[in-house]
């Protein structure tokens, strides 16, 4: 079994080698679908500045901590959240067997497709049609639940999987930093289990490093004597605003030394981010480009970017136009 | 800078290569200080079962998840739990400003140096004692209380810095698994913020897999308006029993397919590993030598092992004698 190891290692060896040289000759532009401007000049300026050994702003690759939110910063939050839709097919899904929902709201509005009657019961509604449609099952069943609404659910404007309605230029982004020896990082507003069964594919992110809200779940020993974990209704941890410096420390244990983001949610991952020592960055992707994708900010129901527009140039922190930055917004464009 | 990258890469194949022919010479034992037996070739057999490329027991390598109880387990617990003597240290320290502890149980009595009285406290009295010792500060300050006793406090009976009270074939049983492609976890009643300081280290673990309990933190801007993050006295996550494997899908989100513990309070985390589909196997250390380290189980008030002494042939689950299986406990007996 050692000689195997010895010879899966020269293998690895070998991998590293090609796909650096590869990188030494294709990564004249690490950021290919970026414009030319100062938020890219800000992206590369920083990760050459921590990762030149000898500069007095090197980090050590194990401190190289790269956070990302999800919703609205790798992939798009519009119409509304994308775990919302998949809460509302759930919804549609498990009506047959609930006739009181036929009366109730916000369900009520919800199975008729009346999205706009149904937000009047505000968050708490929202938050009864997540307990309901994300509890009573294991951790593993609700993956699969996800995994299969993921295939074969379609974004009612760009009539694709939501899982291709990612943004091309983070992508670009992660793959830059992980090639430069950072460790990336979810950290979203979304559900952990919501996320953890497409997201590692999608993102080349592996499910530890997918940091969310979540629900309280409770282990058992089912009929067969087996330990699992069933989810419940309650609401365990809620992973926005102040709760995202919460949730990565209790998930990474280390300060980021880099983070993305693009709501109000996001603006106190971007002051723990860059307020520790050392260089740091904080960037705010701003939803522009109605035509590619859409375009709000301060006055948004979802994705509300306010008080972040205003603390960004005190914080030093580059806004991302995706308008003018971004010469593509998702994969599919890319010829 | 590329061909900085690709030069560090070929510095990086040479050390792997070197690194696996060392391991193919010296590795005719990955486990020099296990006695041959039942419970280490359990061990040595189920790690070649699920590398074994086209065995049926194969599993990819993102999928070894290893997990390891830390108290009892890596190092030792006795003759109470270390962050117990950590608290009472912190305790005599801060008592200069807090004359009201004179008076007030279990603080009076620890302070006195009396921990049986103290401890008929109780669960309680001790739950005041760690909120008294681990909050009020930013979680960087924590971390420094903890690095300065780390170094500084010696084990009553060993006279040793706590940190060179792990567990030499454990430690073995860690490099043996990453050589293999796991990735190790500590998923520990303990607490998060107090392992995180020394514990990589010791382990060869970084932060973002050091699972545990925790306190709750709170996002503030201090003075100087810098995001910090302060431990506050309220309990937020008990990483224990039934909390082991709900702390697992928080921070790892997959199931372990191995995993060790020492206690009841792991009875959970080894049921939850040994459920899953495809090879699994839980592994129980049993303290039961009194000569090179201590003898308890059942009847024990810290690192009881009960249920699980009785659940483990029920599952399967191999039990490890220290005083047969392990050839030294302490790194420092090693000639």
């Amino acid at each position: 079994m050692a000689w195997r190891n010895a010879l899966r290692s020269l293998t690895l060896a070998g991998a590293i080698l090609l796909a650096t040289l590869a990188a030494v000759s294709a990564q004249t532009d690490p950021l290919p679908s970026w414009n030319e401007g100062a938020v890219k000049k800000a992206i590369t300026d920083f990760v050459t500045r921590v990762t030149t050994p000898g500069s007095p702003d090197f980090v050590p690759e194990p401190e190289r901590i790269a956070t990302f939110d999800n919703d609205g910063t790798l992939w798009c939050e519009m119409p509304f959240y994308f775990q919302m839709a998949f809460a509302f097919d759930r919804l549609r899904a498990m009506a047959p067997q609930h006739p009181e929902w036929k009366t109730k709201e916000p369900f009520r509005s919800l199975l008729k497709g009346d999205v706009a009657t149904a937000a009047k019961a505000g968050e708490k509604g929202l938050l009864a049609v997540v307990a309901a449609t994300h509890s009573g099952m294991t951790v593993p069943q609700f993956e699969v639940l996800v995994s299969d609404w993921i295939k074969t659910a379609r974004h009612p404007r760009f009539k694709r999987p939501y899982n291709e309605l990612v943004y091309q230029p983070m992508l670009e982004v992660l793959a830059y930093l992980r090639a430069n020896g950072f460790r990336t990082f979810i950290v979203s507003g979304g559900g952990m289990d919501f996320m953890r069964p497409w997201a590692p594919a999608a993102y080349g992110i592996p499910p530890q490093q997918i940091v969310g809200s979540s629900g309280v779940t409770q282990f058992r020993l089912n009929k067969n004597g087996k330990g699992e974990l069933v989810k419940t209704a309650k609401v365990d941890f809620i992973d926005d605003g102040p709760g995202k410096p919460v949730g990565i420390n209790r998930n990474i244990g280390r300060q980021p030394i880099i983070a993305f983001g693009n709501s109000d949610g996001d603006l106190q991952m971007l002051q723990y981010t860059t307020s520790g020592t050392g260089a740091r960055l904080g960037v705010y992707v701003h939803h522009d480009d109605a035509v590619r994708e859409y375009a709000y900010d301060r006055k948004s129901q979802i994705g509300k970017l306010d008080k972040g527009l205003d603390q960004a140039p005190k914080w030093g922190w580059p806004v991302i136009s995706m308008k003018n930055d971004w010469k593509v917004i998702f994969p599919f464009e890319m010829k």
